[in-house]
């Protein structure tokens, strides 16, 4: 599981006083960006490399809401890994308080559109992937 | 159904030239505020009568992505209703073809964020909400 | 003059109840852009083109608040153009009411960021926003 | 001088690959806000407090893009101060190279929008603020 701490900005609340329900998503891009990061491969890298994970589905489920100026973990995880697919779930908590969790799935595509397999063209980051689930599977 | 054209704004967009995926969450809220202004009920009315209809679950699944200047439209429909609790869908559409395809679900709460009975509180929009359902069941 | 309504979003407000303040930088490009396509030049097609309108210089006056569901009006006007360089600036009002004055400074570039001389490469754009100009100064 | 690193969000990007024009006001928010916090004063106690500090005035200008994941810095100064009113300068830099410079003015008023002399009403916000600009002038 990787965690991040953010601080919830002015501008990502709304006049219910509380973070606009959108900005969930923005923070569940930063987690698994960040969880990527740890594991040693930069989205920047892979973009740069032609590889993209576009978002094809995502949930949340609001539990508590966040306001302005509160500290916020976004904790992430991969759930599911396929060499043509990669499946992340969120936790977002306030001093441990639930507020939100959601999932997120992303086909792995070059340039152009087409799938890539993972496994055989970055296999570093496979690797790294699938040590980041099975951890996460033996944590459970 | 309600239907609502929207022009792709530069804001909306990300570096991979397309939209970034959680604005499709801030034009479902479009969909869903221009559907019951249509059904005769301003969301600021509301607010103001003390309701408020956060959000609770919201889900999306991306097809093809919207780009800079299209022209979306955003249809929207109430799938289910009960007193306490409404839930919307929507189609994001250019020019016939599918972008996305989502749900949001809202309890319905006053200003403490205590419950509210929206049939004993606000029976006209509850009329209206219903007849909404009841022409969508039957135009299916 | 360029005239167009907008209706202000929930995800346009914060915490305060009003419209956060960057917002009115995404009205003011939506000003423009449809500034532009009333002269007969999608900004899609500019950049399709080869050019692009990057933002130099921004500033903005608030003078009053707009809030969730207002329909605000932006104005937009052409107040300098040269062959490498254009300048817009904009009003938004609520019901005639002057809630912000802004302007925005664009440098004229091919997509290497290479100025670009705009009388020589697009003669049409270049007569149509002198004309815009024109038009503008008489009405003064 | 306030400094604060920020990571550049895949959501503050636009279709041309860069961060967003508008989106330099997010961080300069930012900036003002972890100043006065360093100064001792959390924005949200100073409206719990019934002080608010709106944006009566901005610009920007713009150097060079930033862009996806790049860390940048904001520099963070009180220009001016006056019993009623405060103005910030702001410097967004990366890695040294210069990419933005802005101002802000804020009017202090309190949650009726009435006129408040800090001076009067919160003495030690008055206090810290000045021993920021007076050390700013000093190191000028």
């Amino acid at each position: 599981m990787h965690k991040i701490d953010l601080r919830v900005r002015y501008q990502e609340t709304d006049a219910m006083g509380v973070v606009y329900h959108a900005n969930y998503f923005v923070w569940f891009e930063i987690g698994r960006t960040e969880l990527m990061r740890a594991a040693g491969f930069a989205y920047t890298q892979l973009e740069a490399d032609g590889f993209m994970l576009p978002v094809r589905q995502v949930n949340c489920h609001y539990h508590r809401s966040a306001k302005y100026d509160d500290l916020v973990t976004v904790e992430t995880v991969v759930t599911r890994l396929s060499p043509a697919r990669i499946e992340f779930a969120y936790r977002i908590t306030r001093a441990g308080e639930l507020l939100a969790t959601g999932e997120t799935v992303h086909p792995i595509i070059d340039n152009q559109g087409r799938p890539v397999n993972l496994k055989k063209k970055a296999p570093g980051l496979w690797a790294a992937l699938n040590k980041a689930v099975e951890l996460e599977i033996k944590e459970r």
